[in-house]
């Protein structure tokens, strides 16, 4: 580790809001670190978010997120868009920072000053992507990105975390890949606004959007006001099928204003982040297992004369 | 959902501790609900706690964790030791039960009135282990199982909270399977007290245990009181290596024991489930994002009049 600079959050912000993507890089770094300056960084930025739409894009790897992201930034770019990439690895407790092995695709877009990429990894924060991914997206609200993408690999929770974050949540599959389905019986059905087949020339394409519209038939979605998640189909390494994937986003971004969902939605995800950072403050309030009421309580559930919950009890009882 | 019958907790926990089966389960199933009576069964259970030997055993899908633990159970068994064992699945948040898919492996001791298998599904609990097992783990120990193994695959951070409720901790690979030394670079290391390389008759194997051992001497582990984690080899499925295993898991044991690390890592793992407890229950507190003062500071966030920090102290203050 470099020995830390003092960091001027004013000129920071305003850098980065001029498009200067080294003051972004630099304040994306200071949210992966949990810089102290955060909360700084924050009341500077909070007037200027809120425009950003957010799209969670998740699937199970081999379906082709890069290659899909890509393409997507592709035809938000034809829009004219400014457009933020967070590519959010959370498999990756221990790695320190960004993972770009397999983010080749998006190098074409490397140059364009209009396109902002990142990988971050959620390294094991409490609320895994909860905690780092909402301030990375605000920070990238804030510097004018019209449309945010949050790429993650659907592995377990992160899936459902991306949904709470998202505006709109695309949900990728691939033809063949056995766990596609699966995976689909196991959660995804719920999270989808926008379900994509990507790799459609290969066999079973058609099979698989069959299976999907079926079991999305199925759901609960049967009132009137409820959102039908589309089934699409692209051929992300050639660039088919992206036109369409950005009119389905564009319905759904329509039906959300209409149907008050879109308010709903950004309440729950900033009640949820208000919520992690409470929880944060309280738990370092707790103190250490070494220290304390904490110590006390441990020490009597350690000689089985108190339970985890009289414990709990306790702690809860010194705080307030 | 079936209607909820009212729970005789008195008797459950005798008829548990009397070895009773079926109360262990359905101790287990409310741990899984999260049912009101855990609070009384945990005051129940908490004198009969801390005896048992807690045994994490976590690796990638595909390295033999299913016949690992089998063969792990047979040779406990041959010293007359009771078993409980506890395969979790942190990638199935929406799944409400067991999946015993591939534990087909454990079915040569479902007779055996000294074993007790049960999958769990941790659901995207809040911390997702760190909610479940701990209680879970409880049960079993109040119910007399000596040695409890907590068998996870490994997916992000799964591994590591295992490491932290476990007394000891087998990391398990494969050689040929790549991932597995890459894997091991991502953060197992640190997390392994037992290292075993399973499937050793296959191609690589010797490859593979060079690498480990060379990787751990490369580690922070130097000093004369630490631990230096074994590297065994196993060929899991005819039941070669299991003896091993378990004289380097009674050789750790002693170390703990020897180093005051069993009262460290019990003392961590108590205060993390304490804390984790409280968390939730301060949680509960706050309220939705549509009502009191989580919907005051939701709004004024929203509104780009607050950043989350600030909305967070309110919320904390608010508590107090």
């Amino acid at each position: 580790m470099r020995s830390r600079r003092t960091v001027d959050v004013p000129t920071l912000v305003r850098e980065a809001r001029e498009g200067s993507p080294r003051a972004l890089g630099r304040l994306l770094t200071l949210v992966e670190n949990a810089a102290p300056e955060l909360r700084e960084i924050m009341a500077a930025l909070a007037p200027h978010t809120g425009r950003a739409r957010i799209v969670g894009l998740t699937g199970s790897p081999g379906v082709g997120k890069s290659t899909s992201t890509s393409m997507l930034v592709s035809v938000l770019r034809r829009r004219d868009l400014r457009v933020g990439v967070l590519a959010v690895d959370p498999s990756s407790p221990f790695s320190g920072g960004a993972l770009l092995g397999d983010r080749i695709r998006l190098v074409e877009h490397a140059l364009d000053p209009q396109v902002y990429i990142r990988s971050m990894a959620s390294r094991g924060h409490l609320g895994g992507l909860a905690w780092t991914t909402p301030q990375a997206i605000r920070v990238l609200d804030a510097a004018g990105c019209d449309v945010i993408l949050v790429e993650t690999v659907g592995v377990g929770q992160s899936e459902v975390e991306i949904a709470g974050l998202a505006d709109t949540t695309i949900v990728l599959l691939a033809p063949g890949m056995g766990d596609g389905v699966q995976a689909a019986k196991a959660g995804i059905l719920e999270i989808g606004d926008v379900f994509v087949v990507n790799k459609a020339d290969r066999e079973g394409a058609p099979a698989t959007v069959r299976e999907l519209r079926h079991m999305i038939s199925l759901g609960d979605r049967t009132e009137p006001h409820l959102w039908r998640p589309p089934v699409l189909t692209t051929i992300a390494d050639r660039g088919e099928g992206g036109d369409e994937v950005l009119e389905a986003l564009d319905s759904h971004w329509a039906w959300l204003q209409e149907h008050g969902q879109l308010e709903e939605r950004r309440r729950a995800r900033a009640a949820g982040e208000v919520q992690a950072l409470a929880l944060e403050q309280l738990r370092s309030r707790m103190g250490s297992p070494t220290e304390g009421v904490l110590r006390e309580v441990v020490d009597e559930v350690l000689a089985g004369r108190l339970d985890p919950y009289a414990a709990a009890d306790r702690v809860v009882a010194d705080l307030a």
